[in-house]
């Protein structure tokens, strides 16, 4: 069966104000409708039903994940004491699906991404699905590069190698991290570079399988963790265990190692909306130059002002005067001021912030 | 004996979102310490005691003011029904003194300037009590002009006429409301031109008899409202009375139509801080290049960011991310975010709100 898999663990703070350590951007109605997670569960519906979708989060998110999917079966939620990256999140989910379900297919989500339409988007899970049911086939999913973006992980893709569901599938030649300006370029003119979605599908099977072949260490301890399910011992193996997991991106332990990849070129649209700047770009879109995110009675005046994002987490009225191009966040407790363009060096203030010890403001 | 008369009426909506008509700027710690008002009276201390202070408001802002002057006895706080402009406000509170002190010398100051040192500022109010001491005398205060501003009325000196308390004081030959910028610059170079600041000093008979020849009108309303003083139809005459009263500005219904108008150089720093803008230029002087003005636990936090004001009614935490000479006010239910250089326009946002019926917002 088709499962998903929701990695619901940052701890983004990349859209502080109103990000905070228990307020991630996953479970912030960042978009003005409903919390990310939310829309992320809401879009796999019908093709995967609530008793097959499972978020892995840490512990002090975990009354959120509950409050913003209220359907979701309690022992669906995986939870991290830790952070180990991904290749631990993923191995940790494998491992109980496959507890439940020996011939699981998941599909790997992150939590916060902007997609649709969203039938377009069930296909190319089913496209996914129907890939990964060959063993030993790892599916990535690429999007269509619009500009030389340094921030994106790029994979290159080789000869076309199928097609599903009307998706063509490729081999996977080569994975790039975040490279710098001039390749970036050089990827986007190439044609063949695709940026990393962050989204897999791969059976439970296969991944373990790979897991025991490429990271031991990792599949040790999801053993000893597993071994403890359903018994007292659990919390406390997990506590244990979970932490000495070898903390690796599942791109690098894994997908770097392994034959089989392959790369479908997704047929919706997609954003990470990883900053206030992404957010403005993803919503101007449809309401003009200006964007306004407020509860009711929130309202924003500008006057000779061009291109603002003001959000506010309260009803407040926001007025700009004379500046371009400006991102206004209001929260109860703190406001943030940027070029719109300067907004992803918000993380410097954060930092400045974990140094002085204002921890009620992270 | 020499009365203060301070103008306490203003609703001026130059430090919106801050200054609203019930908390117009005199009553608000614009500055960072006590409200203006209250400054405005401590800055006659020892001079001029409470008993003989005068404050001269409307009716919205008479609780403001007794909050932020405790100390003035409740028979001194003059009520006007409704602003008409300086000459009735004087008329108002010169019948007043007239009544309870036939020889009074009367300052006249504003609620909100920001003036220093005190010794200095007191020295030249005794100066310009000696020059009205001559009857027919009009004293005003002239600030030398550090840059051709047009916002400013200036007053044109003529010989010098004497020297009071080692103020110099001379005729005035003219006076020019907010000049083009190509008069202000030529005034500033000719070094006979000075700000008009607002100040004033005359006996209440000299005044009272100004009014009686160049302003009929106005004194036998006047009359007939100081003929009810005390008794029960006090109210109702004024409330009847003062809306019918001229409204003109003392300057032109009076200063220009008498003859012995005289102008000391104030002997003190000056300024109306009569935008944000304003502000910061009075502040930056001390603080350096970013001015924070916050209750206890409020913070300003910049990060590639110059010449920032922030100021905020409550704790909160400010944070300016790449933008350059910008203004963040906060209060409870608006936020403004302003180039600094124009900062003066927020009388459009005011404006714009005040079409919109947004009254809770002014």
């Amino acid at each position: 069966m088709l499962h998903a898999v929701i990695m619901a663990g940052g701890s983004g703070t990349r859209f502080w104000p109103e990000s905070r350590g228990t307020r991630p951007k996953q479970l912030l109605p960042i978009m003005g409708s409903d919390p990310m997670l939310t829309e992320t569960v809401a879009r796999l519906d019908p093709l995967i039903p609530a008793e097959r979708t499972w978020v892995v989060t840490t512990a002090p998110q975990v009354e959120g994940v509950r409050r913003v999917c209220p359907d979701l079966p309690a022992e669906n939620i995986l939870v991290e004491p830790c952070a180990r990256n991904t290749s631990a999140c993923v191995g940790l989910a494998a491992a109980a699906l496959h507890a439940v379900d020996p011939e699981a297919t998941m599909a790997v989500l992150p939590a916060d991404h902007v997609i649709g339409p969203k039938a377009d988007f069930q296909r190319s899970l089913l496209a996914g699905a129907e890939a990964a049911a060959t063993p030993g086939t790892f599916v990535t999913f690429g999007i269509k590069p619009t500009y030389p973006a340094t921030g994106y992980g790029y994979i290159r893709r080789a000869g076309k190698s199928g097609n599903f569901q009307g998706i063509d599938c490729f081999a996977v030649d080569q994975f790039t991290e975040k490279p710098d300006a001039t390749t970036a370029l050089s990827f986007v003119n190439e044609g063949v570079y695709f940026w990393n979605a962050g989204i897999f599908v791969w059976t439970a099977k296969t991944i373990l399988s790979a897991m025991a072949t490429h990271m031991p260490e990792l599949i040790q301890g999801l053993d000893r963790i597993q071994a403890a399910a359903g018994t007292e011992a659990f919390e406390a193996t997990l506590n244990e265990v979970y932490p000495t997991l070898p903390a690796e991106p599942v791109d690098i332990g894994i997908m770097e190692k392994v034959d089989n990849v392959q790369i479908m070129i997704a047929p919706y649209k997609w954003s990470d909306v990883g900053s206030w700047k992404a957010l403005y770009d993803e919503l101007a879109e449809t309401t003009g130059d200006d964007v306004a995110i407020f509860p009711a009675g929130g309202e924003l005046l500008t006057e000779n002002a061009k291109g603002t994002l003001a959000y506010s987490s309260s009803e407040q009225t926001i007025a700009v005067l004379g500046l371009d191009d400006v991102v206004v966040v209001h929260t109860k407790d703190a406001i943030l001021v940027a070029h719109r363009d300067k907004s992803e060096d918000v993380k410097a203030i954060v930092n400045r912030l974990r140094e002085s010890g204002r921890d009620e403001l992270l």
